[in-house]
Parts: structure tokens; C-alpha cells; sequence
């Protein structure tokens, strides 16, 4: 199941520079990196109002539609989910040892 | 490399109710949910950041910042990663069909 | 010039109830808290990019829309911004006393 | 009452370059523009919080933190809180005739 991520970033890319009216991803894209955002920080509001309505199936639904603006911001700079989780494993991996006494999210 | 989602939240798991002098994320759950959705917004407006700010090293700490947070939320109301990444795959997999009215990220 | 937070005020008033048809306030104050929280929300991320953008008469512009759909929150919820004024009064008033030792904004 | 925003604004301006440790604000314009950006976003997030508690008192506090930053913002970039008004003025001037057909919040 987790390749889903992968398979998202393929369509994504797929639908870099295709016509606007075909795809909700082509016409965010074409809108530019303030509309990408602008979903990413909507997206988050709702999170916080899922939570505050205790209604753990509309979270869900709205972590998931933070996420999907995430990788559509990330295939519109060239990035991959990938880098994403590399950066988690990074810091995982030194979890405890290099980062402390700085920012240990993990230990 | 994918498993890093998994493997965090265990971690997550592990530290609920640890000493919250140990741990940034025993702190953090121990300080209740809005506590923690004040950091996923407060990551969210990092990435806005980092977008306009043309740093696409930079971008991609932010957005693994605001999706390890999402984790710590995730893990505060007994949800799993594969919750979101279940709620992706179903999308995808009806997207271009059911959706296509409506909400079809995907196509 | 102040007084403009009345006048927009009364106007927000006056157009509870009516037709959404007729005008934006009505329109936004028909689909309920959620929507103007988003609106509110939507706003300052406009703020933040402004800043970003290094353009004072875009962030002038952005500031007014946020101000703005904070008096039609106020008026969705029988406020005034009055309750704004006089809750920064107060705590002016007790600047560099009372709030000294935990939160002073403003000495 | 009104005059506060000025009092206010005055305030600011006099905290510029004062000593980072003698006052909340000098500290905040000391840390630079996204730290006061990442406190307007927080308090819009904590507005949206207290709608959703439906605590009404809570939301006048919060949406004055909110106006107060938003009055450090403008001083950080040699602006007033007359501009935001004036700038409000403006829009309900022409409220009805100009902007009619785009944007109209007035009317």
C-alpha cells in the first residue's frame, strides 16, 4: 500500500503541462505555487477543525488531502515523496545520538 | 526506505505517556491536541516559507516536518499512517471513474 | 477615518439574513463559521506571502482583507469590534504592571 | 477607545531597536519577519480554535493578539494602522459602484 505515494508522484508529474480542464492537478498546477500553497494551508485549518469536531474518519480524510497537496507541491519543484521520507529516516537514524541535544524528534 | 512511516509511529506508540522530560514527543503529547496542531500549522506556514524563499532543501525539511507532526496527531487519536495512505490508495483507485464528477485529484 | 470599523460593522449587521444572492458578506455568513474561518485563514497566508514578497502596498491590501472578514466573524457571533478595542485598552492599560512578570506586549 | 490603535502603533514604533530583553515586542521585531509572521498565523489558528469551542470571550482574545501582531507587522515595515483603515475606507467608498462585478465585500 505504500507505494501509493509513488504512484501519486507519477500522476502528478503525468500531469504536469496537460490541458487545465482535464485534471484538478494540471489546473492547480497552472495556477502556480501561491494556489498550491493556499491548498496546503486550507487543508491544515480543516485538519484542526476535524480534530475539534472529534470526528476521527473527517481527519483521515483531511490528512489526506494535506498530503496529496504536499506531493503535488513537491512534483512541482522536482521533488519526490522520497525526499520526503529520506529526510525522516535521516533523522530517525541519528535519533538519539547527533541531534540530542538539539532536535530529537524521535527518542 | 517507505517503511519510515511505520517505524516512526511505533515510536510515536512507544512514547505515549513516557516522562516528558525524555522525549520531544512525550512532551508534545502531553501538552494535548492543540499543542500539536498549532505545530502542524506552524509547519505548514515553514513551507510557505521556504516556497517563496526558493530553497528547495529547505522546502523539503519543512514537509517533513508538518508530515512527521501529522504522525504525532495520527498517533494522539489512535490512527495509523496507513490510515492516510489507505484513504490515498482508494482515491486513486477510483479516480477517472466515481470521482470524475465531482473530485478526481488524480485524472 | 476610525470610525470605518463601525460603519463596516453596521453593514455586516444589516446583511444577516439577507439573500446570498445580494452580496459577499451574506453569502459567506449563509455558509457558516467554517467558511469565514477559512477566509480568515486564507488572508493571513496572503499576509505571510506579501511579507515574503517584499510588497508593503500588497501586504496593506491583505492586512484590510483580513481585518475585514474578522469584523464578519465579530458579527457572525453578535461581536462587535468594539470587544477587539477594549480587550487592547485593557491590556495597555496594564502594561508594565499587572501583565509585567507573564505577558506584556507592550512596555 | 479607537485612539488605542494609534497608542498602540505609537508604542511599537518606540520599541524599535529598544533592548530585546526589556520588552515583548522589541524581542519579536529582533527575531525578524517570519517570527512575527508565524505568530499571526498561530494566533489565526488559535481564533479558529476558540470558534470551535464556541467560547466567545476566548475568541475576543484571540482575535486581539491576532490585530495586535498584525499592528507589529505594520510597524516592522514603517506602516500604520491607518493604512489598513484607510484602506477599508476606501473599499466601502466605491462599495456598490466599482467594484460592483468583482469584489464587493460591502454591499
Amino acid at each position: 500500500m505504500k507505494d501509493i505515494l509513488n504512484t501519486l508522484a507519477q500522476t502528478i508529474e503525468a500531469r504536469k503541462g496537460a490541458d487545465p480542464e482535464s485534471s484538478y492537478v494540471a489546473r492547480l498546477l497552472g495556477q502556480g505555487d501561491e494556489a498550491v500553497l493556499k491548498k496546503i494551508m486550507e487543508e491544515a485549518t480543516e485538519v484542526v477543525m476535524a480534530v475539534k469536531d472529534g470526528d476521527n474518519q473527517h481527519l483521515v480524510y483531511e490528512l489526506a488531502d494535506l498530503w496529496f497537496h504536499c506531493l503535488v507541491l513537491l512534483g512541482a519543484h522536482g521533488l519526490h515523496p522520497d525526499d520526503i521520507l529520506a529526510e525522516l529516516t535521516r533523522r530517525e537514524g541519528i535519533s538519539g545520538v547527533v541531534e540530542k541535544a538539539s532536535r530529537n524528534y524521535v527518542s
